[in-house]
């Protein structure tokens, strides 16, 4: 049914990048029920357990998936938010799904086909995002897995490609090839705002172009939107730079339904 | 001491891309133990027991991880050979490092901070295949998880970087860039000269660089080579249109002693 | 007056890609007048004497400056509108200006410091496409250049940027880094969808991307449109494939303003 | 002649960026004719008399043609040696012809019909290099314009590809692609280590890896090497980072013959 309403109407993922604490959680999904209900779309909290593949090994990682999903399940309780989370390794699937609605498979791991697979016998709606070394068009094998695997419930996310070192743009009419094949296409605004981290040794990023990346994937044809967002991004425990304010959230969704 | 070995002397990580049967391993890891007593080098005999990431569904993956080990074992002791092979998930790297003197970490998965700790606390020499969308400077990081895990035997592999949809472009400066880390640089002269896979289904390739890829990294200062080789490469399992025929091997080794 | 008009309300520079004849500029010019009263937006008329650069030596080039001057001034005097044509040599400069009131420097030749110079000494706007091969902020020099040769009527024009071979991306970004210079910036709607010749020895493109284009443009910050619109694009003389239809003109404009 | 020697020798350009004086230019090509003769093989001076697109119009450009040409016939007949130069405009082909032995049309200019017409017309070898935009294959385009314009004496050079922004990455696959057209390939050393300029207003390089270009050049089929050379490139008005210390070109050289 959610899976119906992504198809109907704009739909919005949207959270902090890493499950700092509980208390982080309740303050955003506060504000997404909010807007979810302002403007009747189709909202899903999304946070991260891990984040696997940071720069370095010295930077945070996350609560772990035992406790963040306490943490998820708190949420969609307390709220009645559906709920999205990441994962890394073909085990986490099925943990994951005993709380989630969407699983979603990073970037960097979107042709690991045990992955894929895994997230696909979930029966749960799996989010795949295009790799930063794919075309939209290479998109149809990591979705083709996904059905293969017995799994019709199939979003693919758009985050930008690699340009030169460190830096990524996005190529839009990666969106419109990506809906030819019929799946719901959403746009990783904050994402695709990053420069991957390289001498600095952590990613850098801009948050003055998430409300212009969102607005370009919607004349492109989007079908949804991933923002991350947080109420203190400049502090937040990772991917800070490229996080939308949580105060800016409310007038980005406004712009984009 | 093979990692000293591999200090002192140019180095080869020779074999074919997965284990397609055991006659097959013992076909080339007799001419891989040849040429490494004929040029007095330090010859590695890798094999593939998963292709993890394979552009199709429906393609060959391997033996999996316990015939495979077998596999590896039998011709560790029929030719005394040191074998290398790579893995995908942190669990594996126990299991196969009771056979394998070098545990490889695939280019997509480079920054997966489970995986490199899980290798590098097996003690063997670990192998980070550099990814298609890092540059050379940036492999400080990933070696950086190696050796904060506690192990200093860090082997860099370049393999190309993205260049724009379905190419691949080697930038020779990053070997350079590399050794200023000062660990053993590897290049790997058959992946480099892929087509990765959209359209079609499956990654294109094309051998006649091969040799080529191998002195041009000669001349930026590469200690070692990976050649992925075939007996038969055009009705190969996996990555054909790249491998080198197994005839070709010597003179090739020749050209780069 | 035609300058300040730019910097006030989104502009557009609309035509066909080279003159084919003078009918075919009639045609065009009508209905560019037409949109551009009925919107009340600044309008110009834009089509090339000379393809300079085109991929084979047997295209149709256009009827050379002295010929395609007079058909300007046709248009010019008919119409009552502003025109624009591009540039190739340091000579062409002030023949041109004769007739033209935006002298338009081709993003090939955007480095080249004589043409630029001699552009600006016609005391002409000045509109500089950014070549494929630069960022926004690089474009600062080739402005720096028509600024510092005593003109500080001057345009920037975004067109893409090479994405591997035969391939162009729209880095958007470069939009909002351009629009810190402080100068108008424009995008180019037409030649942003092209797909540089190679192969096949002349260049494709996909004008289903145009509208789509000057949306995501409009996103970043564009103060105005370059769309090149041809009756029946499939048999132009030149850049057919991403040639808007002229009947879809009103509809898009519509869309921008 | 000239064209044949370079047929059946590796050929060697070699000269100072730019015609600083007259002085610059005789301690240069007494080199040049030292080395040519040592190792028996083809070499041409090389120096431009207008640095056409430097970065910011402050920086210096040259003496001009009239001048240049001048200085250059004065190396001619002091040292004997054949010389070449770039141009920018069609009229400076049939002047320039009239003291060089080739021209060479610059990469950002190699599609501009005109250029590689005027210079095919004065029955010069033409050196065509390839843009940082254009693929090997692309090239067939540009020679084939000079072929048409009844002049089969070609060169093509490689000299790197835009990578991302303010970056060039060396396709070496390029060299061995154009050389299937059959006319001489020619591996530019100096150019293909440059970082072109952008937010400091010039173009920087990084010369240790010149040596490193050639040799690899040289094992993708490279059959000619064009290498700028100043005795104190750091105190050169142009180009000084990519350029070869003059000391080290005699070293250079016995390495590629």
């Amino acid at each position: 049914m959610l899976f119906e309403q992504m198809r109907q109407k704009p739909f919005f993922i949207l959270g902090p990048c890493v499950m700092e604490n509980q208390e982080l959680l309740y303050t955003v999904a506060e504000k997404v029920a909010e807007v979810g209900q302002k403007y009747n779309v189709p909202v899903i909290f999304k946070s991260s357990f891990d984040k696997a593949n940071r720069t370095s090994i010295h930077s945070y990682r996350g609560p772990g998936i035992g406790k963040g999903m306490e943490m998820l399940q708190n949420v969609k309780e307390k709220f009645g938010l559906p709920v999205i989370t990441d994962i890394h390794e073909p085990f986490q699937a099925a943990i994951a799904a005993e709380v989630v609605d969407v699983l979603q498979i990073p970037a960097f791991l979107c042709r690991q086909t045990d992955l894929l697979v895994a997230a696909a016998e979930t029966g749960k709606i799996v989010n795949v995002k295009k790799a930063q070394f794919l075309s939209g068009a290479d998109m149809f094998y990591p979705a083709q897995k996904v059905l293969e695997a017995g799994n019709t419930k199939v979003v693919l996310t758009e985050r930008g490609n690699m340009y030169g070192y460190n830096n990524l743009a996005v190529d839009f009419r990666n969106i419109y090839d990506m809906k030819a094949f019929g799946h719901p296409v959403c746009m990783d605004c904050t994402h695709s705002v990053q420069r991957p981290g390289g001498a600095g040794g952590k990613t850098g990023g801009d948050r003055t172009f998430v409300p212009m990346m969102a607005l370009a994937a919607k004349a492109f044809g989007a079908d949804g939107y991933f923002i991350e967002t947080h109420p203190d991004p400049d502090n937040a425990l990772s991917d800070g730079p490229n996080m939308l304010k949580l105060h800016d959230l409310d007038a980005l969704i406004a712009s984009l339904v």
